[in-house]
Parts: C-alpha cells; structure tokens; sequence
C-alpha cells in the first residue's frame, strides 16, 4: 500500500548558505578596505555551527575569530586548525587556563584582575600567547575602566607579559547611527588607546562599521552581518543577504469547525469553520512561546499566522488560504529573509531567533 | 603574582540533580499507583540531556519512554539499551523508516495516513515494532480524528498490522483542573476507545496526574514534573522538587556613577550611584532576551534584578544591596527554585525556559 504523503522526515532542518557567509564576508571585508575582519563565531557562531562556518571563513580567507568562551575556542581551534588567531572574550578564568594554553587561544584581558592573572601565567610558560586588551567606553559590561588603562599604561612590566596585539572597545548604541553614545566611546577609545603603547586598535562591530571609516581602525568584528542578520535599519545594509532558515515538516492538516479551539490553554478559538497544518517545529526547536498566536511562518511563499500556543515540539498554522497544495510533508519556514520581520513580531532581537535555534534540529548546509 | 579571584571558570553551568528527579519519579508513582509511567523525555529531557536523565529514570525502573522524533529516539536507544519501550510522538515518515526501525523504536499513528503508511512497513519487516494510536479529543494538534477512530475501528487487518499496545490522546487544558475541556477530552477519550479493540489506555500528562484517578487509566506521562517544573497551580504539586539551575560566573564588578548606562541601546540608566556585577551567561546560554531590565538572579539566596538588555553572552545585575562578599568568581543562579516565579516575570512557559538552556553550557550531573 502507497504512503499518503511523500518521502520527508518528522525532524526540523536548519539550513545554512555556507556560500552567502562567505558572500557576506567579502561584502563586508570590501566596505572596511585596508581594516582587517576579526569574525564573531561566538555561542557556535551565533546558532550555525562555530566550525564549519568558521571553516568557510577560513576559506575566504579569514584569519581572525572571537569566541567567548575557552570551551568555545577549543572546539574552533580543533575545526580550523592552528593558522588563525582565536580570541576569548569572556577573558582568562583560572579553571579555564589549561584549555587557552594547551589550544593557543588569546584571552581577552577585561580587567587589571584579568590581567594580573595573566601575566602570572603568562611568565610560567614558554611562548605565551599573545592577547587583547579590552576598554570599557560607556557600555558598562566586560572592559577596563578608564582608571585601570591609566594604571595598565604606567606599568611597562605587565604590559610586557600581557604582550597584547590589539587594543579594542565595544560599542552599545551603533545601530543608531545618530545617537551621542558612539561619538562619545570614539572619543573616549582614543583617549585610553593615547595611554598604550602603539598597538592595533580595534572598536566596530557589524553596526559599527557602518558609522563609517572613523569607526573602523585596524580591524572590525562583525557576527550577525557575516550570517545576514541585519544590525541596522540602514538601506545600505542590504549587502548582506539571509544565511539561514529553519524548516519544519507539516505532519497533519485538520479541518476545524467554527468554535473549536486549539492547542495548550485552548487559547485559539475558531471564528469560522478553517483548515490548520501541525508543523514539526516547536519552542524547543526556535519558534518562541511568545509566537504563539502572534507570529508567522512562510508557506509556498504565503506569510500563515500561527494559531493557538506554539507548543514544545509542533506548531499550528492557519492554512485556510495558503494554496490547495498544501499537504503533508510540506514545507513552512520560519527565519530566513523574513528575521527582522519575526524579530519585530516578537518584541526580541533577530540575534536572539538565530542563538536559539534548537539542538535537534538536522544542520544542512547544503552545497 | 596571586590572581585576584579564586577558581572558576567564565563557562556557564546547568546543574542537574538526577537524583532529584529519581524521586520525582518515585513521588509520581507513588500518587497514580497502579498505573504506569512513561516519562517524556522529548527535546533532549527538556534541555536536561535525554541519556544520563533516561539512564536515572531507567535505574528508578521506569521502562517506557516517549520522544517526539526518530532521531531523539535512536540517541535514548543507545544510550538506555534495548530493555525499555521508547515512543516516538511525531509518528512514522518514510525518510525515518529506517531509524525507527533499526533502533525499534515504536511509531504513534497520529492519522490514518500515519496508519497506512506504517501498516505498509509493518507488513515488510520480521517483528516490526508495536505502535500506539493517538487520537485528538479537542486538542486539534496531532492525532486521529474521531472519524478516523471509527475508520480504524472497522478495518481489522490494519489494526493488525500496526499491532498498538496503547491507545493514547492528550490533554489541552490540564493545568485548570475546572476548565470544561477536562472532562469533554475525557468522554471523548472513552468513546474513541469503544470503537477501537481492547487495548490499554493514556491520557494524562503532569497536569493531569492531578485532575485525579478517572485521568490515568493504564500509563500516566509526565515530563515537567519529573525535572521539577509546576504543571498546576496546586498544592499537593509540590511532592515536585526543582532538579535543574543555570549557574553564571561573576566576570566584573563594576561601580556605577548616577547617569550611566548599561548595555547595548543603553537601556538602563543608574538613577545613583550603584555596583553591578557581570555574568557569563546571556540569551545564548537561556537567559532570555525578555528578561532584560525586568527579571532576576538569585545571588547568596537574594533576588537581584537583571539590569540593561541581556547581551548574548554575558548579563548584567544590580548587585548594590548585595553582600559585601559579592565577588569575581561568585555564582549567579538562575531557574532552580526560582524556575515559575521568572517564567511570570517573563511571560512565558517555565517548560520553555527549561528546553531553552544553551548547548554551551556544562552540564553538570553531580553524584
């Protein structure tokens, strides 16, 4: 006997351009010129994969990558082998000091703690690894306060064991080109490199760049650009295109009569008789709670509003008028050139939808 | 030189107490008596990890399991041993035929294409597994439709050939024990069986071990309650001890003049001068982007609030009533017992603040 629906398999797809990544790279590495790219493959870079998106890179010709973790930068260092620099930003922690050591990773230094720490480690070993200082200029997170640059650039011996090769900050407000926050870390960056030692400097991340060419220095650290999510609402922006999509399957197509109701809670009830498609994708797989009569899926190029509350594993759609075509087996998309638009929908950040895309989820990245 | 902090690594952790959830395991089975358990150990256990959360439930002798794909399956398969029944929600598709069965894993027939399809299978293959018929009784997720059941009931060479050894369906609104869905699933339930061949029968999720007796027929099926999460408001839901926290190093402890902001978009301001403490852990890791500037960490059992927007590494919180001995390496505890009170402050599902903790993290299983 025949199946009643085609060959697909119940498990949600993550695909990812590999190809797009690279593009994104060139686009951008072409807009900084002369600066060079250190790439953000942080939290596996940023839900795709932190080796074979950094094993892309690579192949572009990326030779820079930051990590937050030691454990991050291991696993990196163990995919892309030994000729690129791997930055820890989270910076050296006594536990993780055999990890940095033994994979050649260069700690962030965000603190004269860190950075006494170091040094002491620094001196016991032979060819120490080379690291980065990093200055807080307003964004109050990770970062030395201006007293503690004052204190680093008076103190040669330390900065000697530290043998940092870049000095960087981080900005809090890019994506605005036009609030005070990025002239003022500009202002203050210069101010605290004055203090050190000639040394690279480094300050943009993908908003960052487009500031514009005061913004960008000696290297630029862009993550979300390189994997097509947008950082800003400028229109020129659109260089970098959508890398990534989640596919979930649709297992089943229910009739419902006006009046039923749907999923957890019974929190979708139907105004008039309608058609619904459960798609194998839940908030455990990427598709928020918070979507949960609120957002959208693709389907054959349709925007379907999600009904009822999205559950752990599946997720109902209202297919009353998506195309006759729509059966199982079928296709929805979440992600993909739609982010931004999900992002808004949601109240949370397209970094976000991209972070937490699930773990069960098949990774293809296709060609 | 000494290092200004003791050991600690910036890595984050969920600690999970298996043994926590052996006696959430012994409590349940305690209250549904003669009734057995199948524990859902779908999304890897709810974030937890499907393998060392299956092994412990195994030990406790629990021998049925339910996942929601094939994939899912194969992983608790090898990692529990072929002595356990593991179930397999999404139901059977052509592209996991070969998973399902070379890790005899048991397909639930959510339709009757379902049916038909495996049927085909089934008649294929030497000792094909048993399956288990689900039927939706107003949930309109996955399952039969009552339509179905009476097909099904009448057609015996299909039911032989999908040889179910449950007859299963699902609860939409459990956690209300008055809401009037309760009891309509109930009869619905009882009135699908009578038309299909004596078989044992499921109905009742956590939520609905608490709606009483009537609810729990032959196999009761858990999920939250075994890791620790509120399924009800009730009382006597607290035989349910919390398994699971997400434990964040203490990074930098930064001193705040009146004026300053903190984060990305700069969206806190110190309305005076205060101390904040840096986290490593961000929306990557599960603390949701949504908690920014509105939920909280436990830090030497206070409640400290999340302060600025949750970056995806690192979190920033108001540590300026903390104790004075509030320092670098200090542990900021997220979840725990803490798990339903942030899941209101954040609006969502303590379930999705569970299945959301990052891959990234170290998983610590302890005794």
């Amino acid at each position: 006997m025949k199946p009643d629906f085609p060959s697909f398999s119940t498990r949600p797809t993550v695909r990812i351009n590999l190809q797009t990544i690279r593009e994104n790279y060139e686009a951008l590495k072409k807009r900084v010129g002369t600066a060079k790219i250190g790439a953000s493959v942080k939290a596996d870079a940023y839900g795709l994969g932190s080796v074979p998106v950094g094993k892309a890179l690579y192949g572009a010709g990326c030779r820079i990558f930051f990590v937050a973790t030691a454990g991050e930068g291991k696993i990196l260092r163990d995919g892309i082998g030994p000729n690129a620099a791997i930055y820890v930003l989270s910076g050296p922690a006594p536990r993780d000091k055999g990890v940095l050591l033994g994979a050649k990773l260069k700690p962030v230094i965000n603190s004269m703690g860190q950075a006494r720490f170091w040094a002491s480690v620094a001196r016991e070993v032979n060819e120490p690894p080379y690291t980065a200082i990093h200055i807080d200029t307003g964004m109050n997170r990770l970062g030395m306060t201006a007293a503690e640059v004052t204190e680093l650039g008076r103190d040669k011996k330390l900065w000697q064991a530290l043998n940092p090769d870049w000095v960087m900050s981080h900005l809090a407000c890019a994506p605005d080109a036009d609030h005070p926050m990025n002239k003022k870390q500009l202002t203050e960056f210069r101010k605290a490199a004055a203090q050190l030692p000639l040394t690279p400097l480094s300050l943009a991340n993908t908003a960052g760049i487009y500031l514009g060419k005061p913004y960008h220095f000696q290297m630029v650290r862009p993550g979300i650009g390189l994997y097509g999510g947008k950082a800003t609402t400028k229109p020129d922006e659109e260089v970098s295109k959508s890398a990534v999509s989640l596919l979930a399957p649709i297992l089943q197509i229910r009739e419902l009569k006006k009046g039923e109701t749907v999923g957890y809670n019974a929190t979708f009830i139907a105004s008039e008789d309608m058609r619904i498609a459960i798609v194998g994708a839940g908030y455990a797989d990427g598709v928020p709670v918070r979507a949960s009569n609120r957002g959208t899926a693709i389907l054959h190029d349709m925007e379907v509003p999600i009904v009822g509350r999205v559950s752990m594993d599946f997720t109902a759609l209202d297919v009353s008028k998506a195309r006759l075509s729509v059966e199982i087996g079928g296709v929805a998309v979440f992600r993909g050139d739609n982010l931004e638009h999900e992002a808004e929908q949601l109240g949370t950040l397209n970094y976000e939808l991209l972070t937490r895309l699930g773990q069960r989820c098949r990774r293809d990245y296709g060609r």
